[in-house]
């Protein structure tokens, strides 16, 4: 069935574009509702909003449509729901998952958000009250439907409750176990409710030692905990102890992919653009800010040099050497830096171990300066045959890198401890703070020992 | 029971400490082996060897040692098994599940593991199986422990078989359905088991439409798919489509984690080096040659911008614009390679859209540039009153940085096509050729319009 996905999709997306051209109206709908509505999101990407409409329109399953509502892109989410009528989009949500449905509300505009709350007559309230969780914490991404039994309950009981009820749980592999109260006392897997003996009761088999989150907890915290547990949903309580949800295994998934891509395109100060959007505007609005922290840098890079200008008038090679010096600094500054921000992100590194971190990456910023700037200090030698000038671009490359290497890790390890996000900070700071340092020394150096 | 993740470890890790330098021997035994095996693997790396291995012989349960073998990193695990009786890890191996026992069989040195596989009496047979495939593959990352069972066995008959056999089973929420020889027919969840009328044959309720891999794809191809259709696991076949093994949504979650952070570091040339390392060596040996790119690169700088000494002579203060001029476009170029090699890592992009990539990118790229160009020519006009000298450090912006971004973006979309790695390649490609094209355009321009 799958040969290899992108081939998949293509093949999908070009017979669909082709039905469409023809208005095969027909054979569009044969397809539209036999395909995944995951694939069919894919394929969604590459059609006019109109084609989009028309295709949407096919699917008979008001709970398939609730499905596509879910994995399709925020923005083509938003477009779609504005080109529908609100009566639809009601009937749309009140089938969907109630946090499936309150993840699709708070992504509209409040205004409309409002008008479809009060016109939804099922599930509102449950769907207002994930809304007042913070979206990145336990509670945003929580399923507010799992299963919860009493302590005295038999395992023949809890088969039979499930035969019955529970019918729409998202996650009906675990079973979890409260008191009168509702507070979280233990859990059991549908596998040790299967095995038991049947006339037994829950509290003598369940599992006590049970891995919780609170509302409140940070998402990539609640994914970290999901991951090293190796469990497939972890049971979320509010302050008095009581569950209210469950976070499941695959929004943890989703979560890891996102937050690792959002700090990759942050390093880089491409915030939180991503080519999905396609628009020009859109990306060099992201962009502009970031570029603006390291034009300023090279401003004051060009400030330094102009204050060698009579130096650099008698000796104009040394001009020469800039780039060099620059890029070797930059590049293990963002070797150095790197490496901190993902240790962080994934727990490998604490903020903790600072000294030791800052100290690791400063030694191998030293070696490497050694190693390039004896190499790049023979080059400047046999190029102009001047002995100084080759001590002064070797030391001038040994100094820049092992700052780099320096102010590369120490940054990030600052802004963490200082609760600033270092993916986002690290980025312009770094580099504009090391292509500034490597042009001062350079020329404070080579004008010293030369005699300048 | 867990407040935070970090401080959870952070006390644990320093009681342990604190217990060890006592030599308290009873409490440590307490404490290790009520500890989270997940848990422990993190104390460990703030252990040195002797002390691992103290503890390590404290865990009462051959198991739970097993699941610390698998929890611990590669240069851990490693060291610590060529401290230990090869006896005692034969023990070990033999009680873990066959594809972590594999895994870690599959880390060890070649002469070693041989030794190994021969003296292990249990399970030899299928770890050898396991590791004849690929590491990187749904074959080298499946477990072979998995429920299959015949199309006409009843539910009841499939409960019963549960409670009797199948009790190691890793993922025992789906029971693959198979035919005489063992070829996948279908899937049911333990779910639809329990709520099935029990006499029933599985075939009646099975659902068909399976979702599988097979043994020979890539594990990053594996682990979209999972995230992509939100299952718990997918079903491994072999080329006559046998059921070979299952893939879990445990392992999908490490895969999708490690994948991130590999492109991450290598787009920074730090190659597959992580700060658990700790090793100045080891660290200095992978970045070296990342770093010999970008001197070379330089090399290449000097020589261009030796080739203008004379305008230069003439003109000094065109050293001052070089920091910006190639800060501005190496920036943007990162931006645009970034974007790039993550959109095609998560599937956002494919290599299909190659023109309309590389023209968004070179657009966004020409705006940001004529922006920075702009402000930059006036700061260069106002700085030496020379109209010429802010026309040429404006346009040599622009250039550099519409060549950036067209150069960043289209190396890994060809590096992709070509089957190479992008985010390999990118890193030292990108950075060096946008430095030596900035610092060509710029001379190049301004020596024309200045007339030298």
């Amino acid at each position: 069935m799958i040969t290899e996905y992108g081939e998949h999709i293509k093949i999908l997306s070009e017979s669909i574009k082709r039905l469409l051209r023809r208005n095969a109206v027909t054979n569009l709908k044969k397809i539209v509702n036999k395909t995944h509505m995951a694939d069919l999101s894919m394929v969604f990407r590459n059609l006019s909003l109109p084609n989009q409409i028309r295709l949407f329109d096919m699917i008979d399953d008001v709970e398939q449509q609730g499905i596509l509502f879910s994995e399709l892109d925020d923005y083509m989410l938003i477009d779609l729901i504005q080109a529908m009528n609100l009566d639809d989009v009601v009937t749309i949500l009140e089938s969907m998952a109630r946090d499936d449905a309150a993840d699709v509300i708070g992504k509209l505009p409040s205004d409309q958000s409002s008008i479809i709350l009060d016109k939804m007559q099922k599930g509102s309230e449950e769907v207002e009250g994930l809304l007042k969780y913070d979206n990145e914490t336990a509670g945003g991404i929580m399923v507010p439907d799992f299963i919860a039994l009493k302590e005295d309950v038999t395992a023949k009981e809890a088969i039979s409750s499930l035969q019955k009820e529970h019918v729409d749980v998202e996650m009906p592999f675990y079973l979890y176990v409260v008191d009168d109260q509702g507070r979280l006392t233990g859990v059991c897997s549908l596998r040790q409710l299967v095995v038991a003996a049947q006339e037994k009761q829950l509290k003598d088999f369940m599992f006590t030692d049970v891995v919780y989150v609170r509302t409140d907890m940070d998402q990539e915290e609640v994914a970290k905990i999901v991951a090293r547990y190796d469990i497939l949903a972890v049971p979320v309580v509010d302050d008095s102890n009581r569950l209210v949800g469950i976070v499941t295994v695959d929004d943890v998934i989703d979560i890891i992919r996102r937050e690792a891509t959002e700090d990759i395109l942050k390093m880089a100060g491409a915030g939180e653009e991503f080519i999905e959007t396609k628009s020009v505007m859109k990306s060099t609005r992201i962009r502009l800010p970031w570029l603006f922290a390291s034009c300023l840098g090279g401003i004051f890079a060009f400030f330094i040099i102009n204050g060698f200008e009579q130096s650099l008038k008698e000796f104009t090679f040394l001009a020469a050497f800039i780039p060099v010096i620059m890029g070797m600094g930059g590049n293990i500054g963002t070797q150095s830096s790197t490496i901190v921000v993902r240790g962080l992100a994934t727990g490998n590194i604490n903020t903790k171990e600072i000294l030791a971190v800052v100290f690791k990456e400063f030694s191998v910023g030293f070696i490497l300066g050694a190693v390039y700037g004896s190499l790049l200090g023979v080059v400047a030698h046999f190029s102009y045959s001047k002995i100084m000038l080759g001590v002064s671009v070797g030391l001038a490359v040994i100094s820049s890198m092992s700052v780099a290497a320096l102010v590369g890790s120490l940054a990030p390890m600052l802004f963490a401890k200082a609760r600033i996000d270092p993916a986002v900070a690290t980025g312009p700071f770094v580099t504009t703070a090391i292509d500034i340092i490597s042009v001062f020394f350079y020329f404070k150096i080579s004008t010293t020992l030369m005699g300048l």
